[in-house]
């Protein structure tokens, strides 16, 4: 399943438009050409809605926001609504400031997103209001594990109901759940918290998968996960004895764009519950 | 002709002013640095006009452009015309959206550019505003080949004689153009296209190389379009079996710190038409 | 010594809030991430005094200031101030423009910064108004030699004592003041000026090196002087002879993810005055 998902983004390389953060927008951009698909970034209000419109989805991510990009979000995300584009939020830092937990709730109550994507401590904050967020880390007594994973999938599978979006947590295991079905991911390596922006790369690159596969969300963004999950560990095999967290945000890219899709249904660990 | 080009900006380290997007403007330094340049970065408009008075030259990248910053460019731009700097536009996205089609004009009408860099789309669009540009990328309807390299040529010498500019047209083949002259370029490498921002980085480069010759500014812009793609094309030779796009970036740098001017020179592949 | 400091930074894995320019920003971050801190940006007024008040320390860089991140960095710094945070101050540019010199003054006015961070002739203009800063570059005629060492460290404490703050001042030869002494730091390597943002990486671990070593800020900054340094050694000697200034960049990262506080002690080269 995940093959053909994958080689849907290969094939239809959707053009995803970003309105991220500037810390790691570079990294988001080529990760998205890594995994076959085509970055745009906009965020001044006058240009973000009518480039939306040319795009096949739209990348929300807070973790820069600010009085000029939060009309800009608000905007492009209403008119990728109305086109039926499928819209990612990566609530960076919610809970972690009024701003980003209000900015969080404003942009959930004016868009229907497809995907929601963040750490357990963010989204419990979208859930709950409960959360607590370190910064723009997951706070440790927030964590899910293998003992707490029944409890989190219930969880997700409710706050998905209530959202009506595909909710992806990410971790030491990696939930993604409709209201239904969740899938526990379990690739990846601890090293890859070590790299600014992953989890930004995983949003941007969740939107092309989604963008390529409108009718199988919820295995679109389990896919994105896998793949972004895979990714971090044949780049761990590939560190050499000097090679550092630099090097291996490099690697982690190389590993994308070199991914077969045959090597991704093949590498995916992962159970449905 | 490429080999006293290339000296100029090693021996002259021209500082070139950059008013670019937040994407790629890391590359772009990085790139700067590695021709033997430097770069500064400011686009406050009470900011810039300053700045540029300090600089050799002045690049504007329209990427992610906004309304603080488009006040920036041109009030800069203004400023270095009247210092007698060259300035660069790289019209990213023109035609995409009309705040961008719209700036690129403005821009063109209160500045006279030395260089306007960009694809065939956006150049076509700045032209007669018949271009269709797909996000950032050329229209695929658009592009430069063999079979249409002759007309090319032929527009690109005549919207180069309206605006007064050096015309550069990256693609498969590359078209730098004066009035009389242009450069037919077959530098580079496909896969450079998978790296985000190797337009915004030459765009940076043909500043500098602008700057440090300013008696001849075609042949300088054709100087830097033939090194920026053999520094590509070295780059490429370079990857090994576990290398992408990301490691590519790199190496593509790493070319430029390492590639001298009599390597430029041997390197070069063009023809004049 | 400088073993302990580093161990705590390890240790502690302080929270780093970083109000800095689009440029190095993603640098700064894995550079915190490298050396054991945490990074978060935040820039909007609104934002910027919640973040930094879950934060263990401040790091404000003038590089891409503007109109919004100017009172960011302002009401930030304040809040920092009263939380007993430490504060960094990296001035980009001071003496470059006036909206950079003024900006410097009025932040030296409204914050006690802990520790400023900059080239001489950045440190120059703060100290007397009377720095040529080319650029985001020293001047050459400003520079720190073996010859007016002893000069620039009298400079260095007297700005030191008046402005309450560590002094460092980087260069061939660095420098670390308090007001009665100072560290001559003679780690690093001439090409780490062809990589961008290395002072700025800088002062994100000099912000991270106090926050987790409140007791000692003198002894904390030229342990991350010597570190930086350090590192753009050990790299030095990883290039292999088709690696450049971007490969480089890298390697400097790596190695700080890599480097033992034993190694630290070992290697740093400094001597009092």
């Amino acid at each position: 399943m995940f093959e053909q998902i994958f080689a849907n983004v290969r094939q239809k390389s959707p053009l995803i438009h970003n309105i991220t953060n500037y810390v790691t927008v570079n990294d988001c951009a080529n990760m998205l050409l890594a995994c076959g698909g085509s970055p745009i970034m906009a965020d001044d209000p006058d240009d973000a809605v009518e480039i939306t419109a040319i795009c096949g989805g739209l990348n929300i991510n807070m973790g820069t926001l600010n009085q000029r990009t939060i009309p800009a979000m608000m905007a492009a995300g209403k008119r990728a609504c109305e086109l039926g584009h499928p819209v990612v939020l990566d609530p960076v830092g919610a809970g972690a400031s009024k701003l980003r937990t209000r900015t969080a709730f404003q942009l959930l109550e004016a868009i229907k997103f497809t995907v929601v994507r963040g750490n357990i401590s963010e989204i419990k904050t979208l859930a709950a209001g409960s959360g607590t967020t370190r910064g723009v880390d997951a706070d440790v007594a927030d964590q899910v594990t293998e003992e707490n994973l029944d409890q989190a999938v219930a969880f997700a599978k409710e706050y998905a109901k209530r959202s009506g979006a595909v909710i992806a947590i990410t971790g030491a295991v990696d939930i993604v759940a409709d209201s239904c079905r969740a899938f526990c991911i379990r690739n990846g390596h601890p090293m890859m918290s070590a790299v600014t922006g992953t989890g930004c790369q995983l949003s941007a690159l969740t939107a092309a998968f989604v963008a390529a596969n409108p009718e199988t969300p919820l295995e679109a963004v389990a896919a994105a996960v896998c793949a972004m999950g895979l990714c971090g560990e044949i780049a761990y095999r590939r560190l050499g004895e000097m090679d550092g967290n630099s090097s291996y945000r490099n690697y982690i890219i190389d590993a994308m764009y070199r991914l077969t899709p045959a090597e991704l249904e093949k590498g995916a660990r992962y159970e449905v519950r």
